[in-house]
């Protein structure tokens, strides 16, 4: 796999990078170039829409976009990229992430983001490697077979953890 | 006043017409000249950003954008221009509305929406009409002498209606 | 294009076509094969856990699963499948989908689901085409031309909507 | 009493364990030999499907299940097992356990899981307690008793609490 | 199975029953006998603790409860009984029946009420089922016969409506 | 005014005596005499409607109940008493409390409970006095003034606290 | 009793009244007399000010409001009066009355307002009769009795239900 | 610019200050004279009415008013001044503001509030900034400059923290 970035991470502040680093480092996991920056819909919206309209030309594969509140950048770069937008509701102060999670996920028909869990980003990560895991070529069969393996490998994290457990008793 | 007009009332999708006219309503009871349009943030955004980038320079002065669901438009208006915009949540099928709400609402600091009620797009024309009041010149003395004036019919028509109430026990 | 089905279209219950169908179509609008089935995970959990298991296998590169309340089909899909799976939650009779909305989009860290909005199919459709665009090769740079064409198509339509709404006035 | 585990105690992590403790504590109470385990729905689902077909056969009479977020266990476990499965809504860190109520308790007509309160894993044991207790037979008699007397001194403890109250006012 | 009621299904009012009825259909369909009432927690308490406080000398072994709003019945009973209560929560005009789950569900710790899904009757007659197949003794043991096989017809009917589904595209 | 209990305040637990002492607080302030208990709607039923049922003779005119989750207390007391109840709801480690405020305040028409805000035990005191002070007789008339010079401090208190604030500018 | 009203049942709008008037019925059965009126807060402020003010003087020994949405009535009438206040909360369009509600009960500590359910007009005036019937004199002796005699008519005509629906089956 | 205050900042307590102080901080940015006070609908209405009544023949042109739970200032100050009534939903202890929001935004046609985020003082100032510069004449025209300067501003520290932030990678 080349170095060229195939997902692009943004989020609307630096303050959501302490939940949005977990994305990178997903895919860092599974070998995946990533690039990352700060891209704010509302202070910087026509920068905002500059990313979104170039990032397939840049050669970017799938966007994973983090945001709170009202969470605008998720579907606004979804509505200027024909790329697979991925959406982590990044919660705030007040209300959990609720609003974050309603701001992402209730779309209109025409413009899907696919949203993943309050401070989801790990998932979104994951989620992305497995967009990349599920196309044509040679790069892609391997990726998946990564999944595969790490899928293997979630479960014998579980289990051993239930031999804690039961061990503990 | 002049015709040039001085309040824009946009909104995501036509469906949201039969809330939003009550925005064009409440400013035509004003005399408060309007322009009513669909800019949708999620399918014309090069539009909707050239929409409120262009806004006060076409003497526009204050903005009302009615949306549902993820509703994105009020809030990036409100981030391409200087002018103040009013927000309507529109209850979609589902949620009543409150996924609307949140999603206008929340908005980071610096880039506020005035937001009103679930399907309040009434109270958006006469916080419109309360804003180009609210200024200096003749005009909006006289629009706020207008305002007192509907504010006082209020009052009568909730009298009246205590009355008729009674009558009928 | 094969004919070979490319996406996965399950849900837990042939209640659910009403709403997903609209995946359906939109796949067919761009010309993706898709199949169709009832998969339930509390009603026919073997079969369901054989699916996704074998959904890689067999070619399929995108499960859709709608389902609603307790909607455990979308999660537990992706826990025996490295593809992309997209939730939709569907609204039942109580509480509007937003049951659905948590049970599918909460998902652990390890095993995502690219949840889409309350009965939101047709955009569920519109990821899973946006995924297949996203990938290397022929026919996949021919989907991603789709997409931009059909989201010019998206704002010519809206724009269209505001122009005959401006001729109403 | 033998001491063949009656009833089974699973959580999707070890994470869960400080919550999930008070029901075997319980049901320690009552003399009811448990066993407990790590089961992820989502990370080992053969494993999980598994526990839940042998539950009965093993000679588990009861599940209790505990799970958070987009918690698929108690569901899951009840689509395999003809045993009364008890789930516990695990409050994360968002949400205050919401999603995980609705994912557990919203369950489709034909598949019942027997939620108790967020959080609520000493009232999971006392209700395996109380379902042992009301089969036929000596032990069941024994047990139910058992539950009469720690009912009596539920009463007498929030008697002995307003008599301490008073005496300190 | 003698004819004595095994499951006392009670509800605040009788218009509950429309919701309630359900239960009581799926325990006929199980051949399990039961004896139907109004015993509402609020407007006649004295029998309410009185249904309760006997229920089990009566012969009784599983209550079903199912009330609405600020729902009292079901965690009343289960104060003044060693049985397993299973509690209902109906929907009444507004919010659609989540204040009577959060009222039923949410017991503090000691008094367990095991909850079903908001309206879900039919599994709360399908818990009692289970509740009672999982006791000593031969009818307990035909009982958890025939609901292996109750989930096995649910399993094949799931199966049948995707071939439908699929004979249909 | 006599030194026999005019308002009884009983909670579920004295856990919830940090929250509720705020009522004996505001009633002490009104020389209203009060009693203090601890009355379990849960864990002594037949002593908590022994309670509700000999208030009244026993010279109390108003109850407060204070309670938090599935919160029975208030509205069980409702039930077998004639006397005005007030329901305090307790908010507990999660959900901030909505659990018990629908449990307290949605009651079904007959059985009236008196609720008061989330924790809002002082609010549950003055508003018993203000009850105390709305019936005939020279006491009332003297708690009526004193509820009316009460309201006249607040406002002065709120004053002087727009005084300071705007003297630290 | 005489006819001077008692008990005044004012809402914001006469839109309000086919909630309202079981506030008026419930009274009525009761022998109270009671006025009706309109006073809205936000069209009528000063009138509604006036109201509350001279409620105690003119006679008024509680006062019910009603209000929907921003529901301001109750809580503004509770700071100008020390009367007790029931506040009702009246569903809208949207949101069920959960705004009525929050905006009903959530009153700062200092101002009770008694809340009942939403809709819930007719606990109002049921709670307004406890209310008068739990002072001193021989009046509030006669209610105090007819609402002992109302919970016994409850809890006969629940009983009653029973029978019926016991005699359907 | 003269020093009269153009805009009112109101709260009903001083512990509302540590929230609302941001928007006098805002509106002192943008040079904008303001006067700040503590107005409580509940505990001082007279002069809270007054408040209203007096502020546009004051001089002032904007109001801001924050409150909590049952919030009710915002509402009945723009019941009684044609001005512009911007309200900030100031968060409590219990509910994360969402008390305090519904109360202040769902205001009935007739009497509009420009509401902001929970919390969100910063936007109201900035808000009141918008509108003061939406007026005609030199002085808005000067306040509508830097509020264009200021969103250019926003954007190049969004920039510069995205420039950050990839230097730390």
């Amino acid at each position: 796999m080349s170095t060229t970035p195939q997902v692009g991470i943004v989020m609307g502040s630096d303050s959501d990078w302490p939940v949005m680093r977990a994305a990178s480092e997903a895919l860092g996991e599974f070998g995946v170039p990533v690039e990352v920056d700060v891209v704010s819909a509302h202070r910087m919206p026509t920068e905002m829409i500059d990313y979104g309209r170039q990032a397939a030309g840049r050669g970017l594969r799938v966007i994973i976009a983090g945001a709170g509140g009202a969470a605008h950048l998720p579907g606004m770069l979804a509505s200027v990229t024909p790329l697979p937008v991925i959406g982590v509701p990044v919660p705030l102060k007040y209300l959990d992430g609720m609003d974050s999670l309603l701001s992402i996920v209730q779309m209109p028909a025409g413009v899907p983001v696919a949203t993943v869990s309050i401070g989801g980003a790990r998932n979104a990560g994951l989620l992305a490697a497995r967009i990349l895991a599920s196309g044509a070529g040679d790069e892609a069969a391997a990726l998946r077979e990564r999944m595969e393996a790490f899928q293997e490998e979630l479960g014998k994290a579980a289990h051993a953890k239930g031999e804690n457990l039961r061990a503990q008793l």
